[in-house]
């Protein structure tokens, strides 16, 4: 497996160097490499995201992504939008997962909303929902195969009631369900947000569209106590990214005291893409027994820096 | 004033009549009537919504909405949306509060995904976006004014770092608010939703597009327990209509249990928009006393029936 690092900006190689070690404990063997890009580089070379660093990201199996400061300047294109459409990276994958609940949201990650079909007239300014049955039944098939390796249970999180775009989801997402025997239920994006909020327990897996996938696991963090400690995949037939939801976190780089959990819990799911499960829960066992003994950075109330977290999980490991 | 009383399906007619009858103690001298439409309506009718109740809400001032039932049926068009634009009712207010927090979330309630401008081709399906000048200026200029008779500060809800016609809309809700010298700021709405939930004493006033408020006023009901106990106002240049948060409830419907207070809070709501702030504080406070008192109906684990709480409420009063 050829893996490539891309740390990025601010707290970026902090948290990612751990979950690199973490990974080396299981797979010595792999090809490793870095890549640079981001803001940083943005101001260095004038490009976030070169050539040779597209090429790279093309040949590699799996990519380690860690944060990625993006300036509020309009000419500056979001790297990891870019990455996505590249590489075609199309199931966008968040876990929420806590005492009595356990949720998989499943992300459209390439159209939708993010078709990127827009224009501006004198009066007005429109953007195309673009909603595509190939991109529609790939995520669905994708979503499906995930429930049934849980709870074979999926809500296709919509506005139907409004959107015929979404009525020609709705419908795909059930074909491709019942096809391999899943069962299915459809709700409404508003009070799905809420019921998830409300009842989480009452979830498996969750698919949905792009935007509405992007609010949905946001507010589902909550559950989680924020962003903080919460591990993504963007999945694709070539490819997999995984990354921290987190943030860069400028203000607190170069202090050694990054969080790195979420970090290392990309190497969880990774490791669960790679059908290692039992790997996989090694790594989510030993985060449990280093949070459990204290051994915590500030933000969680603790003293211990990134470093020192990191390594405690490796020992339990 | 003419006011138009809309009952509909369900519990709605039983939780509008406790709340004309606290509306009546202070305004007996207006005009009132009643009009028949909804899911029942149209089962007897074959039309939810008739030419002769059109006329009568266009000639209303103040319309007072019950709750409707929307069957799966994708011929039956729901009645809400064909109001909403029959009378152009373009602001889609919802108040959130609680200890420590205020806020008052503003929707556009006319355009963006809700435009009805889609088509199904082939293999795709498409809607448009639609972002105006005018649906977005007077938006604006609505929010930034209730802004300034609260604490003078404006969030753009938007996702400007994806959407044109949001780049568009945040500019022009901006230039609004600094006209009336309203502060602002901007937040992606998918972090703005988890913000709320986390920080909502952050936050006075929030604009923004038509389903992003759909979604981000869904999730701050999570903060007050569910959508069970708040009110909305539609409005619009030359009508506003007022209605509960909640469903038709056919489960409950009939047993004299439904909980009345969203509907009296748009009273509430109600008498605020005709600037009689201080009758609109009376019935928040009778509200407020009434569920200390104890007097709650089942959903809030008391005993009380419909008409107990109802009458407790004009007794307060
Ligand atoms: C940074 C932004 C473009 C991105 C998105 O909207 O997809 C982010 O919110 C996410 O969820 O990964
Ligand atoms: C019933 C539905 C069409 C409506 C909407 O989407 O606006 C509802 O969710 C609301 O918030 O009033």
């Amino acid at each position: 497996m050829k893996v490539v690092v891309a740390p990025g900006d601010g707290i970026g190689p902090e948290v990612i160097a751990p979950a690199v070690d973490v990974l080396k404990i299981f797979h010595p063997e792999w090809e490793y490499s870095q890549v640079y890009l981001g803001y940083e580089c943005w101001k260095r070379t004038g490009d976030p995201l070169s050539q040779t660093t597209r090429s790279a990201l093309k040949e590699a199996d799996l990519i380690l992504f860690g944060a990625i400061t993006t300036p509020p300047d309009p000419a500056y294109k979001s790297v990891i939008l870019t990455i996505r459409k590249e590489l075609d990276l199309y199931a966008n994958l968040r876990p929420v997962f806590g005492s009595g609940f356990d949720i998989l949201i499943v992300r459209e990650n390439t159209e939708g909303l993010y078709s990127g079909i827009e224009w501006e007239e004198k009066d007005r300014a429109c953007t195309i929902r673009l909603v595509t049955e190939e991109g529609s039944r790939r995520i669905a098939r994708f979503a499906s195969s995930c429930a049934r390796r849980r709870r074979r249970h999926l809500t296709i999180g919509n506005k139907a009631n409004i959107l015929k775009s979404d009525v020609f989801f709705v419908r795909i997402c059930q074909e491709e369900a019942e096809k391999i025997d899943v069962s299915v239920d459809k709700k409404y994006i508003d009070a799905l947000v809420l019921d998830v909020l409300q009842h989480p327990e009452r979830y498996d897996v969750i698919v949905t569209t792009n935007i509405f996938g992007d609010i949905l696991s946001d507010a589902a963090a909550y559950l989680e106590g924020g962003l903080g400690m919460l591990p993504s995949a963007n999945i694709g037939k070539d490819h997999a990214l995984f990354e921290p939801v987190h943030g860069s976190a400028p203000d607190i780089a170069g202090k050694g005291i990054a969080n790195p959990i979420a970090a290392i819990r990309c190497i969880s799911l990774l490791l669960k893409y790679a059908q290692e499960r039992e790997n996989a829960k090694i790594v989510e066992a030993a985060i449990q027994k280093v949070l459990a003994d204290g051994i915590k950075t500030p933000d969680l109330g603790g003293k211990a820096g990134t470093k020192e977290v990191g390594e405690a999980v490796i020992k339990e490991i």
